[in-house]
């Protein structure tokens, strides 16, 4: 299958290319490398020694025999040169990873939500209108998240994957209706997924273009297979308080002996999903592309949910180091319960890697290994979500 | 009050402002004039001679002794003087006409759908992260469309004003959820005021900003008490494939003598205001605010509705002219009901003009009266909704 993924370059694109390339599709990624100048302007960076793009294709290269190729396309800009591609390539599928992911980035000022509004729609409604213009049958796997949902919402009922039907009072009596499950973002990142899903909506109805949205949890773990077959392939690592998980500076804090700060009573629960499973489902979700004419297939990508709580416990108990609680500065409430359908994935064959077996390894083999890279200032979230909010770095003084 | 009227110079926009400006009001005009520059891109031309901006706004001081500002700024491009201007001006309100704002147009080409997208939805949230950085406490008053909910989907329920309660089954029984009434977009033009809703339902509550959305049916009527002042002061008339409404296409083929093409069975339902309404709810919109912290306030401003055919009807028998039926372009079905809920403004005061008092001033004072004006060859719709469609021009040759 000969595949283009946007945002190859990033968390997820990186290891998602190589996996779709041991796989043996011709895989060409089209990055404008913006999560590594968003990097600079952020004065972080990866805690793993990430590689420029050209030398992990080569390294890719040397240890698999397989070519990756790269088109360095600014995907909300450049409109003319992406239809030029496609009609040039041809692809079979388009993986869709090239929007700003970060939620407390998105909220930093008026510009990252900008930035943001602006990457993000405008990019997502380039491609549909590209693929429309050019007449060609390429169906398209974008990456959304759970987060789209708010929490909460649906009571006992686990969230559905993607729609739910709802019965809708009339003067004659109750009707049921299909709905797409309602939207309830809670930060402009959050906000421009739920616009995604519309847009959607839309292309797929009136154009009948094949549209595959994932509704991904928290990835965590940093290696795959394939990354791991070379120093020079590893993955991401990010763990400051814009780009970086819950987990992820949870994993940090432990390793530097900094306390684990949890904001709130950490009674939030969260949808989580391993790296390696994203990788995969992203194949299974290419495998099984709906037919054109069909609603938008929507997944639940997840395997697991934890109360951010309990993970804390988790690495507490691991390494030692003691929790700490502070403020919670999101419009969230304290305490949620989760209950995700996640049956596509499942009935697909996905076998997911869970917290309890695979989170020594990350404290272990990254976290600690790397610590001597760390940028200990870096670690707590320093967004502002509303004006006037106190912030949790104000309160680490 | 002090407002700022975005998108001022339009069809819409115009005889808001002197209707405001009538009342008392300090208002200020920001348009770039984009609406003119669309008139030369499809080389047509109002109906109506209407005058430039400038002159527009003299006259208004001659006849009314009023002053009506006028700032030509590009909304969807120009955030920083957005912010100065907002800052210098401090205005009670923002009234926000400034969309692109005609489904054909938007479904043209990919060109005219990334415009559509790119000036809809950039514009709208320039103006919400703007109000946000200047922490002014400023209404805003948007004008969305009927057109986000589709037809017929609530069955015998009228559609309501924006939030719909409905029933979600869960393990443990149905419980109750108010929801935004679910979108279904028909085109990208309504596409962009179904993400418009959901980037006002972000701020209203991450922000509390206070913002009202008018879901409005089509516009007919052409002059208002200000506008008829002067000749100098005459709104546009468009009747062309694109910006024309069906009613304004069906008053322009009477006029010339053309048959009323009417597409499909004409059992299309649609809702209708007059513009001296549309001008009267927007005043007691800006008057009626929601509070910081409440939801978005949506009203539908609609005040009659009719079927395309029982409109060419009214028509045919006030001129003579007769029915033609041609195919229709849309995804849509060929006949629906359309019950919608219009209590809040009747309850507030508004009391409608009806097109069976103001259509025969329309066909005589501005269809007969400037049909030496009209370029015959612009009266049919030239749009492909989709690849491959037949087009009504196509079967008029």
């Amino acid at each position: 299958m000969k595949v283009l993924v946007l945002g190859g370059d990033g968390f997820c694109g990186w290891p998602t290319s190589l996996h779709l390339s041991d796989l043996g599709n011709e895989v060409t990624i089209i990055d404008n490398l913006s999560r590594r100048n968003i990097d600079i302007e952020l004065e972080v960076d990866s805690l793993t020694p990430i590689r420029p793009i050209g030398e992990r294709i080569r390294v890719w290269k040397e240890v698999s025999g397989r070519e990756i190729n790269f088109i360095n396309l600014d995907l909300a800009h450049e409109y003319d040169r992406l239809v030029e591609i496609l009609l040039a390539q041809r692809p079979d599928a388009v993986v869709h990873f090239a929007e700003q992911r970060a939620a407390p980035y998105s909220m930093r000022s008026a510009k990252t939500k900008r930035y943001t509004v602006d990457n993000n729609v405008s990019g997502t409604h380039n491609l549909l209108a590209a693929i429309v213009a050019t007449g060609l049958d390429i169906s398209v796997v974008h990456l959304g998240t759970m987060g789209v949902y708010g929490y909460g919402w649906s009571g006992s009922a686990p969230i559905p994957e993607g729609y739910l039907t709802v019965k809708v009072p009339t003067p004659d009596g109750d009707i049921e209706r299909e709905i797409l499950h309602p939207a309830n973002a809670g930060s402009v990142y959050h906000m421009t997924k739920t616009l995604d899903q519309l847009m959607f909506k839309f292309y797929a109805q009136n154009d009948g273009l094949r549209i595959t949205d994932l509704h991904q949890g928290i990835v965590w773990g940093t290696q795959t297979p394939q990354t791991e077959r070379d120093a020079r392939l590893i993955n991401r690592f990010d763990y400051d308080g814009d780009y970086g998980t819950v987990l992820n500076r949870f994993l940090m804090q432990a390793a530097i002996g900094h306390p684990l700060t949890v904001h709130g009573t950490g009674g939030q629960t969260r949808a989580f999903i391993h790296i390696r499973d994203t990788a995969r489902c992203i194949e299974i979700a290419l495998a099984n592309p709906p037919k054109s004419g069909d609603q938008v297939s929507v997944f639940n990508q997840v395997t697991e949910t934890y109360r951010v709580r309990e993970l804390a416990e988790l690495i507490s108990e691991m390494t030692g180091v003691e929790v700490a609680n502070l403020p919670n500065p999101r419009r969230e409430a304290a305490e949620n319960d989760l209950n995700v359908s996640r049956d596509r994935f499942l009935a697909l064959g996905l076998s997911p890697t869970t917290l309890s077996e695979g989170l020594l390894t990350e404290a272990r083999d990254i976290a600690k290994k790397y610590a001597d890279r760390a940028d200990l200032s870096k670690i707590v979230a320093r967004s502002v979500w509303r004006s006037g909010m106190e912030t949790a770095a104000d309160l680490m003084h």
